[in-house]
C-alpha cells in the first residue's frame, strides 16, 4: 500500500493518523501543493486523481481511491481493528456526521484552489484570506463542540476510544491555530485535542513530523 | 420519521431520492432558506440542528441526525433494501468517493451561507456569484466525470443500479443547469441523468415537485 500526501493538508494527515491507529505503514509519496506551480495539477498525478487533490491511496492490489473520507471508510472495512466506528447505526450517523461537518463544510472552503481563487479574483491579501477561513473555521467548530457536547462527555469525541471524529478533529484544529482561530468558547474539542495529543499515532502524523516537513 | 428540508436544498433533495428510493414516506418539515432572514437560523431551528443547515432527520425514537451523507449511510444500514452501496469495500469506495467529490468539494462551495459572504464582504454581484459556482461546479463535475468513466459503462455511476453516487448527482447536475454550467464534456454524467430521470424516486423527488415548491 502507497499514498500520495503533503505534510500540510490536513485530509492527508487524517490518513496518517488513521494508519497509525491501525498498525499501518503505507509507503508514502509526498506531493508538493506550491511547488512547480503545485505538482498535484502535473498530468501524471492527475492520472491517480482527476481532482488534482491530496490524498490517493493505492492499494496492494493496485486500486487508486480517492477523497480521504472514503479512503477512512475502506480502511476501517478491511482493517477493522481498531474500529473507527461504533457498532450501532445511530451512534455511527452521529460520528459521520461531525467528521462531515470537517470534511464537508470546514475543510473545502480553506483548500488552496479556494485561497488562490480569492487571492487572484476578489484581491484579496493574507488578512483577508486568514479571515475567510476564520469564518467557516469558526462556525463549524462552534457546530462540532455543540454535537460533541449533545452525546454527552467522554475522553473523545463519541466514546473512550479514538475514532472517525477525533482523526477528522484533531487536523483541523491544527489548521484552527495556523488562521488564528479563537477556540476559547471550545472546552471539550480542546480536552479531546489534548486526550488525542497523548497517543502515538496522533503525535507521528503530525505535520511537524513528516518527510517532507518544511519550517 | 420525519425530516427538515427545503425544495431548492440539493442535500435535501439526495434524502428525498433516497427516502423512494427504499420506499420510505417520512414526514416532511419545510424550512425556508430565506423568508424570515432564513427560518434555518432562528433558535428552534439550530436546537435541531447546531449547524444552521438543511437537512436533518429526526427517527421514530427521537434521534436527531444531521449532514446528509451520514443520514444516507445511516438509511442503508437501518433500510438495506434496496442497497445504495455495493458489497465490496473497493467498490464502496468508489461509490463514496464519487459521492464525496460532490457532497465535500462542490457543493459546500455554493452554500447560500457562502454566496452571501461573496456578495457582502467581496461586494459580488450576480453574475460574480454564478461564476463562482460554475469554477466549482465544472472542476468538481469534470473529476467526477473522468471517476465514472474509470469505472467502466454502466446505467448508473458505478453499475446498473443505483446508488449513492447517482443520488448526489442528480441534484448537483440541476444546481449546475441553474448556474449555467457547460455539460457539454460530461457524456456519462449527462447519460446517467437521463437514465436516473426514469425512475419514479428521482422524478417525485425533484424540486420542481416539492410541497414548498415556488416558482
Amino acid at each position: 500500500m502507497k499514498y500520495y500526501g503533503y505534510f500540510r493538508s490536513s485530509a492527508a494527515y487524517r490518513l496518517r493518523i488513521a494508519f497509525g491507529l491501525k498498525g499501518l505503514a503505507p509507503d508514502f509519496i509526498p506531493v508538493h501543493l506550491t511547488r512547480d506551480g503545485g505538482q498535484q495539477k502535473a498530468a501524471a498525478y492527475r492520472d491517480v486523481n482527476p481532482q488534482a487533490l491530496v490524498p490517493a491511496l493505492i492499494t496492494d492490489d493496485g486500486d487508486v481511491l480517492t477523497q480521504s473520507p472514503a479512503i477512512l471508510e475502506w480502511l476501517d472495512e478491511t482493517h477493522p481493528e481498531p474500529p473507527l466506528l461504533p457498532a450501532d447505526p445511530i451512534d455511527r450517523a452521529h460520528v459521520r456526521a461531525l467528521a462531515q461537518v470537517i470534511c464537508c463544510d470546514i475543510h473545502p472552503l480553506q483548500n488552496l484552489r479556494v485561497l488562490q481563487y480569492l487571492r487572484k479574483e476578489y484581491a484579496q491579501d493574507q488578512a483577508g484570506v486568514e479571515a475567510w477561513c476564520r469564518i467557516w473555521l469558526g462556525e463549524g467548530l462552534s457546530a462540532c463542540e455543540a454535537l460533541v457536547a449533545r452525546g454527552g462527555t467522554h475522553r473523545f469525541c463519541f466514546g473512550d476510544t479514538p475514532g472517525l471524529a477525533d482523526v477528522c478533529l484533531v487536523p483541523q484544529l491544527f489548521s484552527a491555530d495556523r488562521f488564528g482561530v479563537d477556540l476559547s468558547a471550545m472546552p471539550r474539542l480542546r480536552a479531546i485535542r489534548a486526550e488525542c495529543e497523548t497517543l502515538p499515532a496522533f503525535a507521528a502524523a503530525h505535520p511537524s513530523r513528516q518527510p517532507d516537513t518544511e519550517a
